[in-house]
């Protein structure tokens, strides 16, 4: 089993900005630690700050894995470019978020993406993403069965 | 550890309504082998149509459980009653809906009860209730350790 | 045949509220003379104030009786949990306003219920409901023929 | 007593459209059997696809007819000059709709003309024609008694 | 000097409706006292029901008349076409309204053709008519001159 | 002169919530101060979280009391049903907030109950129900003087 | 019979300002021209850029004169206080632009005053002064005669 | 095969209005070379000021012609009524706007027709219907072939 | 003690607008019994149609008074600058309204300055201002001591 | 002559995507067989997913190709830097897409680059294109001329 | 060369309100080290809180003064009259606000004058007039040049 | 002392186009006199026109310069990426328009990056960045100090 975490702007920061609220840190460390817990899945990592990058990871993701994990970052309020490649990637996109959006700025409100996306989780910080493993491992288990 | 897991309206048809999407068996089934799965954990459960018993309940949390996993089903669109409600008790609160509401009719994307919540899982099913009671479980051990 | 009536808050107090515009009969009484007039239907009367109780006796209707006519008063506008309670229920549900609703403050405007519903009769008075029972008695002896 | 009935656009294609749902006759067959059914009631029937001709009926129904059944069609959500005649008329207008316009496109929840209405019968196919007639067939002969 | 008066819909019915506001004279008696006081104007008169018979009326103003006082009545609030043969008669058009629109229904505010025009005189009755009659004789007459 | 204090959801929580803004004591505790002040008027106490409970509640005061003092909470925002339930009950309702709830969230804003009593206060705390008793008493004794 | 006109904000500068548009004339020029044309009216003529003192003005109006012909500048599209005094005022008030204000910016399409003017003379240049006297001149006459 | 061509309101000032822009030639000296160009065509003209009369025309199109295209000028923006008639036709109708819609008014940006037709040709002058054709021949030739 | 109480535009005008609702006294007769019934404070009164007066006067109450009783009139809705005086000013302000602004038109729901208010009392009459002293004296004779 | 086609977002994935709607071939192998189409014009293709890219490609248009045929995909909704760069490219650019975006979601129908584009072709699949490339044949020869 | 300061509401109360932010001095203060340092520009300073006085001073700037530097305060955010007085002032006027508007209140984000001024400098304190006088002595005595 | 000026979408076009307006100089011209002007301190220049390598940039400014003076371009209006960037850089940003981006296309009237940067110089040409260069070493100088 194959999942593809994909992470977007500024979460390459994490660990070096607001080290107290997120720990030191970073999205690296946090990834050998699931990849140790989950040693039956392939869990791949991509960051990019540039939509169109993420764009065309998606797109790369169709046939090859099967799942993602994305937190599109400022993206996820606006991008109907991501909106229309999760489609066309053809498989189950889960979106995550470390912080609670829905408890944030206004315009993080609007969200452009969730539509095809087969859910959210939000607001539950790094543990975010390892739910999200665990829901696809045992997801993807039971239909192959 | 006490978790409550308090359910709004509508939630009582589980099992009986669309049971080719959610199985033939009832919230109670799951709740069955959710406490199987977690025994050192104390599952309550509370089912209620009424706006104003899912306030009462989410007030008698404050004190007496480590937190609550929340889905107030259509009132989470409207309801400051529920909004206040989840302030006074004081807890952590878990927002969870089974389908995934920002893929639905305009009028479940406003919400009004998740800047109270600590966060929200929504559209992986009654998965999602499985993955609030794993989360708070690593929480909670983590922040009384 | 067997149809439910199901009235929302405030519509306990016809015959006391306003009697110049409404008589001073209460629904009660003209409930009896539905009841007259139509004696090979099975016509059911409930009313409460209270949202949930309307959501659980929408759901008690599923597969008891034919049909149901709705008048959800003051949360017509509002409520996402009888919206839901009506697509539990698997049955036509009937929407019945005894005045104009649209002819009256702007909030009346907004509808949270009808999409569900097979249709709506508004400001004929107490005659919708029973144009209501006309048209469930022609449809429904009609498609069982 | 006499009841004038006026459709608007699109409404003679009854018949001819999607037979599968509305059947192969027409409105013209339909009448037939209204005008069988109110042997008493002189129902006159009018149909223009022209916002204007609608207009100047409705001005025309003034003093000569005693109510009016009345299915803007597409007009029915932008017509000021319609909803200007329904109050020049001064006779009793009850609108009617075949399909439920609230569970339809958002550009059809507008309406421009129900405030000058009496009421609303939507939803219930050709039958709310017939419902209107009762309807106003007990309204005038009480009130006239 | 030509002076062309067009009124839109329902404007047929002054005199007939409302007798205690505008009086128990038709249009064309008020007209006839205007073509009584400005004798060296040729003053023409067009109504319509029909939104399309306007917009055929603005456009032959184009070179015939030398000014144009339009009452669209309720095509006022959403008429393109309306909009558009103004611009297309390529002559001045001085919109009238009988009661003050600002003053009634949140409908009546929008207003698709005002910005074509050269003004407007609202809420002064029939009288706005003639006011409009003494600004486009001095304007005219002192231009030409 | 009786005067019924009606206090709708999470107001049974003063006392226990947030007790250095509001003291330790309870609106019970005050109630008890507001009688032994004010001991010419009969003073009764309601609080419930249901809605529906306000509701029935309201309706029980036309004709048994001469006021009320009303604090909805979080209905206030949404409730047609209390809106209709106020006008049903044909005395005067005060209506009272005791966090000044035009300085907070923008839901808070939006009130649905307000058009319907005679007036507010609002931001004063405990305060603003024992100036609602004093207004009370000087009107209705003038009134029946 | 006593006229009051009263501008506000910024029409001072008639006669500096665009020069090629307005002529060079100031309002004092078109007013004495208007005195000489209307012997048998007392016309006064106020101009205050200071919205407050335009509120006095029409207080003091009260009683004093027959009617007022407003240009309230930039004040007519948000002052609430021009709004009340015209009300306070409680003779005819009729509101007058030298520009079409409904062709101009989107916020002057926002009116605020309008609603409790007798109506509006708009677009036609200081000529709708001269109009609004020969409006007030026949009115005045007739209803006094 | 058979095209019909239908123009809306203002669209018979081609020629007349705005030389300059258009040319001196009206859309008949258009039509003709289209019709040279296109001999293995039938092409049909049809044009109204009038909505309801373009309702019926394409009303009558159903069955008689392959495809329309349609210039429904400024009814584009507000017509349900024509919106009806296109799906009530059951043929394929392509929109054509002689201007960029888009870069004009922002009453021109609503657009109440769009969902109903197969595609928009916009801002190509008139060689947006001749595109529409040489599109319908190559279609038709094709799916029939 | 002392207490500023700050009337806006067309306050001046009680007694004299509509004596049947307010009585036939000013608001300076008013004044003068509020005087009398509590000695003990140092009541002061201002009034100003003018939005900058007001604003000074809120500015020169910091330091020399101990609250405020603001009634802003019609610039309640739209004044940034008293917002800011009020904020300004550092003292407590409480808003009063003699009528239910609620119950009104709706831009008198837009409220600028009341998140920078202690509270509101609206719809009590004269009575609001009264209940403001009333309201202050206890307030600050607790503090104080 | 020299076209210069750009696509946006996604578009690299046609005859990947949905091949029973769009077919099983690419974007290249219909750009081969519009080159054989038409040879006299030199037609050039970029593709990117990154906005960036597309404003710089749009920027080296400028003075090197005679148009551009655009279809910026899911940026079409946002960007107003693509905006910003047809502006800055100074040739004309015609905005094509392959689906009717007017009857999909309402995101698109927001649209932040049609007012810098002469034009646009939605709707038509693929054929937009060709369509685009015989307009600029045609116009740029007739100009050349 | 000479330059007219002017301020609008509560910037006369720099100072004196939250000094530990804007310092102990006054903007006089400020003022005098301005004019020490550009002593080769004549510096004028004008505050008001009355917004018609603020329109006064504008129109007096008009062939006085080469340039104006604008702190409208809270009027900015309404004032079409201080709109009109900038375009009727006819010189280049720079908006200047001590704090970043743009991240304060949402009714802060309207601004009304903007679009006359030539530019803005917001959220650099006191030195955004400093600058403002800067730019201003180097576009005038350049374009004098 | 070191400032990072980063410059968004198209701003590489200066120069080339509309030179009449911006001069035929580039950035890098009048960069190079910016730097001639202040040799006391390291200003660095960025172009990029990715959002994604904007967000880099700031990224990257963390802690390796002073201050950093963005003109984010046509992202400015969108972007959440670039807020979420300024805000991890955490030094000081200032926002520079060269038009008056408050005067231009409503759409350029929303700001999402404003609330995050210290302040914003707009309109002033690209004299607003000398004066960012100014405010910021006067600034800076004074805290180090």
């Amino acid at each position: 089993m194959k999942i593809q975490i994909i992470n977007g702007p500024n979460l390459n920061m994490l660990g070096i900005r607001e080290p107290a609220v997120y720990g030191t840190g970073s999205f690296e460390d946090f990834l050998e630690k699931l990849k140790v817990e989950f040693t039956d899945i392939g869990i791949s990592y991509y960051q990019s700050n540039i939509e169109g990058e993420l764009v065309g990871k998606l797109q790369q993701c169709r046939g090859t894995v099967d799942a993602v994990i994305l937190n599109a970052g400022g993206y996820t309020h606006t991008s109907v470019a991501i909106h229309d490649a999760i489609a066309a990637a053809e498989i189950p996109v889960l979106e995550v978020h470390i912080s609670n959006i829905h408890a944030r700025e206004t315009f993080r409100h609007q969200n452009v993406i969730s539509s095809n996306c087969i859910g959210m989780i939000t607001g539950l910080g790094l543990e975010g993403y390892r739910l999200g493993v665990i829901y696809f491992k045992k997801k993807i288990t039971t239909s192959k069965a």
